[in-house]
């Protein structure tokens, strides 16, 4: 802080000079005691001066309505909302969301450092941490963009907005101290910062070890004796509620024990739809009032909480020297956000933005970003040429799980290739590489999207993010991919003779560009032209998402083939 | 941390090698959720590999008691112990105290920033962590040993051991944003360092104030309405229950309230005959238990709230990972300390430390800390001329209080001088600058101490630490003067033929070198002689040690002169 600015901030907060805007008739909520009470609350420059009688140039009457801390989330892979960084913060910050710590490891999968550079490299009223992408490649059996050593994670542990390491979701690896991991677990602990788990179940001794090794957190809780064994041994526990997965209801109890304090409430995904139909912490804080939290202590877990635990300074409360950051709310059951500020402006209205934010230049985008689809969609061979085998593996997928099983079932053959047999509801999947142009391409078949006729492509494919493409004629998977070729990245569904509708991601084959409701109408259109083309599933880009990440069971297909997560290897068909 | 030692941690955690020690039969309080369990622990070289099912090449049976951390003292100047750091060490650890966080300022204003040092040089298994003294000297009105600058605080702040910047008393400075202030707490803003407070009393826009420069902290608070002020705008409150302040029943509420998170429970000083007697954190705990605390929210108070208050990575928890800093108790009543564990290592065992701590060399120590009483005793001159005046300013001391008050009274006059009046209970009061050898001598009167006949001196003396005296006589006077330079430095009584008792304090005058046994027993022996010059007075050496701090009202003394605090300037007799 410049020494001339400590001293207005001083110099307001002791009533030697007006504030900036005071804040009059509101009720303050003040997240250290979990009170609420009827106070002003003075301004200067971007922090809050004081609590009490102060006089200010600009005098704002709230009309009685909750002053509280901004919102942080702890926990999101921003991408996900297939939103860049600055029109996520433009959906965001009218739901009361001043801050994220996000891990950008889904661009990290498709351009590497410079990818998780874009992501922090921009100035919006919402403060966007980051920690540092853990796992990049997730495994050896797939072909990712980047490869993330400990050299890299040492570069951006020295980012100035970057707290730490991300999610550890190698927990395996760690608990077995392989020598990569050990590196970059040593990396963080040894420059003294955090580092974020992912553990879904781990108990017992290899729990013991996961947090022998660092690991501070955890997000993948789905019980209270799991999540009450985390906290037990030290970790932080961020209570998930998001868009893929919902733990909140079955975590409830955490919010009115003696733990909670050493709890967050975050979404990790959260899609651009949810957003703008339900909103962001303001409706995690609603769904948890509705199950009967506490407001306050709901309200503690998504600011005071956050804030502490990763050590940010001067923010998640209201309170002498904080940066104001905001909320106006008008109740504590609906948490309808009225208005929102930060730095002390008001940026936010009724959930319209006051000013729109900044536009990102495409233009000046580095071509491994906006170009990060390099394949030629004519010469991609989708042909299984048939064999003796009297059965073939076949990915067994069910509406709504990321999980698959793995069937053994007679193919279809026709002019002596398998091929796809809608009448069973088979049809082809491809995994096609597309960061280094070597066009290599896994192909075998899955049951349970529903398709009758057409394809649907999606350079969205966890966690490498190659162009994953399912259809019901090499002709249609052909198409859709050309389409996804085009857009330089995005989804696509097609039926026999044409494109019926298409979502462009050209940012790494993530994220749009556009604002949140062009993507949402977009994505409706997709789930119209889906339905045209036979699935009945509820999101089958989600589920398509999810098929290409071998870190889940059972059988996965990546760019290098099938793969049998159970033997963390590569099969044949 | 070395990849080495990483991974026999990992191993030891995952159960692929044997602990060093696996501790069985006890009942693990787990501070992060309350629980208590009966389990087992498993160490590694110094830390908790993990709690479990574990082997070990040692069993220790802890006989069904409960185990705990290690406790933190969060603030505290271990000069008031009388002990060196070493000794200090030695009296606190049987008592399960592993930690402390102190403010060097005693030495600091003897012997500046090799005092300091000094303080953290040594290696024993308390961990001794600092804040850089920020008020050296206390006020202008005094000579101190030494002066620190903006540029001595962020060469502090760089030292490994060095947590931030100490008790900000120049509150008023802080407030009024003084430019000396201002820069020292701007380098501790600007490294992002904690910023401890000390400011009894204060509320409203002024404390809005002291808040808004970053002060993180209060252990000033008497009452629960100025503790919930504090708390509630961010600060941190350390209930501090000392040898010389005790609030802790005055807050009690904070121990049952959602605020308890936010609270640490601190000594401040802790003298050496009440280690002995009665302990130290231990002692705080069993006095919150008898007034009613919950043991779990007590212990949480001088365990994990200190370590996550300051940042300490790895203690404050038996959890994974975590230094296996650890205290086996016989109930959670009395908090009877049957073992304590530092760094995996057992260092005491029922009130008795294991191992000797390793001997300081004061042949080694350097002159300025072993030599630091200046003064040429034969040559300092107590006599006071007499004047006109009808009335002078007599200092009023009482009991058990360091506030004073300012009496107008008429002076006693022998041989043409101002002279003691012991009828009136008036004595001779002299401050001699000890540090620099200029014999700068402040003369007055004091009322309330109830010598008789003699003189008592001292080289502690708030906050500058000059050599104090009060006598009937000033033969009694330059003779326990004559003592005090003699063992350069420490406590004396002298009747008006003969020193009758003593205690050398050969380390900045301020500290014995010999155990805290020895000390007690020094200590017992002064108050006996006390009693034979006539003062009955329960510890009339710590009421002298006020009477030179010119920031406690109402009319003090130093080597300048008198000091009318209320006016903060010096005035004549």
């Amino acid at each position: 802080m410049e020494q001339s600015q400590y001293k207005r901030l001083l110099d307001c907060a002791a009533g030697r000079i007006p504030a900036d805007t005071v804040f009059t008739n509101c009720q303050v909520i003040h997240v250290f005691t979990g009170e609420i009470r009827r106070e002003n609350v003075a301004i200067i420059d971007e922090y809050i001066a004081g609590i009490g009688d102060y006089e200010g140039r600009e005098i704002i009457d709230l009309g009685g309505r909750y002053l509280c801390p901004g919102f942080i989330d702890g926990h999101i892979h921003i991408e996900s909302s297939m939103l860049t960084p600055v029109q996520f913060a433009a959906a965001v910050l009218p739901h009361g969301t001043t801050g994220v710590v996000c891990d950008p490891h889904e661009i990290a999968n498709v351009c590497g450092m410079r990818g998780v550079k874009y992501m922090l490299s921009h100035h919006t009223p919402l403060e966007i941490y980051a920690m540092a992408p853990s796992c990049v490649p997730a495994t050896h059996m797939e072909t990712s963009g980047a490869v993330f050593d400990a050299a890299n994670i040492g570069e951006l542990l020295d980012h100035p907005r970057v707290l730490g390491l991300a999610e550890m979701m190698n927990f395996p690896g760690t608990i077995a101290g392989l020598q990569d991991v050990n590196e970059k677990i040593l990396k963080a602990i040894n420059k003294g910062v955090l580092i974020d788990g992912h553990a879904p179940g781990l108990s017992g001794l290899p729990l013991q070890a996961y947090l022998a090794a660092g690991i501070s957190s955890d997000h993948e809780c789905t019980s209270l004796e799991e999540a009450m064994e985390k906290i037990r041994h030290g970790m932080a526990v961020f209570i998930r509620q998001g868009s893929t997965a919902r733990n909140l209801e079955a975590l409830m109890p955490l919010l009115s024990s003696s733990a909670a304090r050493h709890c967050l409430l975050v979404t990790d995904d959260r899609h651009a739809d949810d957003l703008i139909r339900q909103g962001h912490m303001d409706y995690i804080l609603r769904q948890a009032v509705k199950l009967g939290a506490n407001p306050i202590t709901a309200l503690q877990m998504v600011t005071l909480n956050p804030a502490k635990h990763f050590g940010l300074e001067r923010v998640g409360a209201i309170a002498p020297g904080y940066k104001a950051n905001m909320v106006a709310l008008e109740d504590l059951n609906n948490f309808i956000v009225n208005q929102v500020f930060c730095s002390g402006q008001a940026v936010a209205l009724q959930g319209e933005l006051l000013h729109p934010l900044p536009r990102e230049n495409f233009e000046t985008l580095h071509p491994a970003i906006k170009a990060s689809v390099e394949v030629d969609a004519e010469r991609v061979d989708f042909s299984i040429p048939a064999t003796e085998q009297k059965t073939i593996k076949i990915i067994k997928c069910t509406d709504g799980q990321i999980v698959t099983e793995q069937l053994n079932l007679s193919p279809k053959v026709s002019n002596n290739e398998f091929v796809a047999d809608v009448d069973r509801d088979i049809v082809k999947i491809a995994v096609i590489e597309r960061h280094h142009g070597t066009q290599a391409t896994g192909l075998g078949f899955v049951k349970g999207i529903g398709l009758k006729n057409g394809a649907m492509a999606s350079t969205v494919a966890h966690d490498s993010h190659n162009l994953i493409v399912v259809g019901t004629s090499d002709a249609a998977m052909q198409q859709a991919v050309m389409a996804i070729v085009d857009m330089q990245g995005g989804l696509a569904v097609a039926d026999d003779a044409q494109i019926l509708a298409k979502l462009a991601l050209p940012v790494a084959g993530l994220m749009s560009g556009e604002n949140a409701e062009k993507v949402c109408l977009a994505l409706e259109n997709l789930m119209e032209a889906i339905k045209k083309v036979g699935t009945s599933q509820n999101n089958p880009f989600m589920m398509l998402s999810f098929l290409a990440l071998p870190v889940i069971p059972e059988l996965k297909i990546t760019d290098k083939g099938l793969v049998d997560v159970s033997k963390f290897q590569l099969v044949d068909l």
